[in-house]
């Protein structure tokens, strides 16, 4: 059977280089053939924190076809962006509204980090696996912290060749864990 | 000056113990004379992740009222569930569309969390302490874990003396804080 | 080639839980026919912090010893108590004297917690997995919190059935991780 | 009664860079009136790791002198070199054989990190922060990270004007805090 790949751009802000970088990675994968879907959040109901979420769990049709892409994979491949010292509250906000536990439990993930300046993501990496780990889901060791993503990658989404090796090294690895 | 104290209930679900505990938290310091403003989640604007961020920062007045209550604010207390073991993703949400850093920067935070069974939630408070500090504001030590809520809180929002007896004492020394 | 196992007691204190916890931990591998070594920091020399790191890297032939049992080994089990909100010092200068990073790089980590008590170690085992993913190590995602440790393993290293189980469980997955 | 400071170099390495940090902080703050001892981890007992904790804490003369040290004040200075993607091993040890909760209990705390390269010491500051705030002690929010220390710092033990600015910064608001 085969593996099933999802790569998910882990914030709705339109254009958002985490899109751009999730684009980038489906074809590093492509070049392994490898399949891979990609999820963008900003595709989701704008209103899904509270039409997909608690009493209405399941009910929006939209969320629940991400749900199923969900339960349907097997590896995660995560784009993180820094926000105010963590990963956006929307991606937190999906995650909350996805079954439990079977979403993620025994799955495996892969996280990239990127941010503007050198302040890193360490700590919204670090915190995504804290909940990853609670979830059940194996984070792969090796976690690319993207620094100054805005001289790394341009608006026709070219990556710098630095963190395309990087992440060439992440996947080489990720297929194999 | 007065100190204006704002507490905020972590999450959007309907009923849930933090509005609650909330309330709580809000007689305990009307007993020392304090008032507070109380903050559901629940009454944000349900599609404020696409109507107030981002590209729309400052466009959606019911969010915008928001703002100028975090704004007018020196001290907040934040109660927090845990959710997929971390605190939940509306309440980063909620963080993500606020000014930064006029909104939290040198001000002062309480954090109580709660949970449902023996697993804390001591991930949650954790994860938000990094934030708040990220945000330059300071996050008082203490800050009580209620494990096992459901049997220390019932419908009536009424809680245990214990639990009461942690909520004072972190009441009595954040005011000093 | 066998997959080689180590088990890390992760205190110098005497007669430490850990160490109990490990040899039963030593057991259940045992009952699949895996053999593991079991480390117990509290052989360490006793100044080791001052003989075995910096300048005097691999200059200690006791701490040499454990290095060469860390270089031969492909999984770790590390037993954890909960000292102070974290895990104890003395691990970390362990770790902090091991070569970099050649020691734990491309390995994999099976953590348990335990403590006194209903505190959880759920930081501790949060920090640890943050140094191990840093140093290229895999942890896996199941990390049993042994709460109230005290009720539930004698003197005579007796474990509680229910605590049985989950290491087993973690037993189990971590074979085939 | 005046508030007693204490600055703590956060490693016993030889040299280290985090204790002349911790001589510029010293005369940082003496240029403001207040004196400050300077507690340099290399200067411990080169086995205390045994021979101060458990059943002999207490009872290692030179050790029970920084233990009256941190019991005389009530403000603290740590200056955090990264080890391994945390802070160093010996910083912990040091802190498991002081007196609990007395010794931190309702103080404040200010942390310094640094690092070589761009790595940065943000997650030693969070695994800090956890547990000072577990030990009682509230940590001021702003916590400088220097990162390229080496290009920053010479051996004359003369700082960058920018860094210089960031500890100054920090030192306003703390003596406030």
């Amino acid at each position: 059977m085969t593996t099933k790949y999802t790569i998910i751009s882990g914030t709705n802000r339109k254009g958002a280089n985490s899109y751009l970088l999730g684009s980038i990675y489906r074809n590093l994968l492509a070049a392994k053939n490898i399949e891979a879907d990609l999820i963008d959040l900003e595709k989701l109901p704008p209103d899904f924190l509270f039409t997909a979420l608690y009493d209405n769990a399941n009910k929006d049709e939209v969320f629940n076809s991400y749900q199923s892409l969900i339960n349907n994979s097997d590896k995660f491949i995560f784009i993180i962006p820094e926000y105010n010292g963590s990963f956006p509250g929307v991606l937190k906000a999906f995650i909350d509204g996805l079954d439990y536990p079977s979403s993620f439990k025994h799955k495996k993930a892969a996280l990239v980090g990127h941010s503007a300046g050198t302040q890193g993501s360490a700590l919204a990496l670090s915190h995504l696996t804290d909940i990853f780990n609670y979830l059940g889901m194996h984070v792969y060791a090796m976690k690319p912290r993207l620094l100054h993503i805005e001289k790394h990658l341009n608006k026709e989404g070219e990556l710098s060749q630095n963190y395309l090796d990087l992440l060439r090294e992440q996947v080489d690895g990720f297929v194999r864990f």
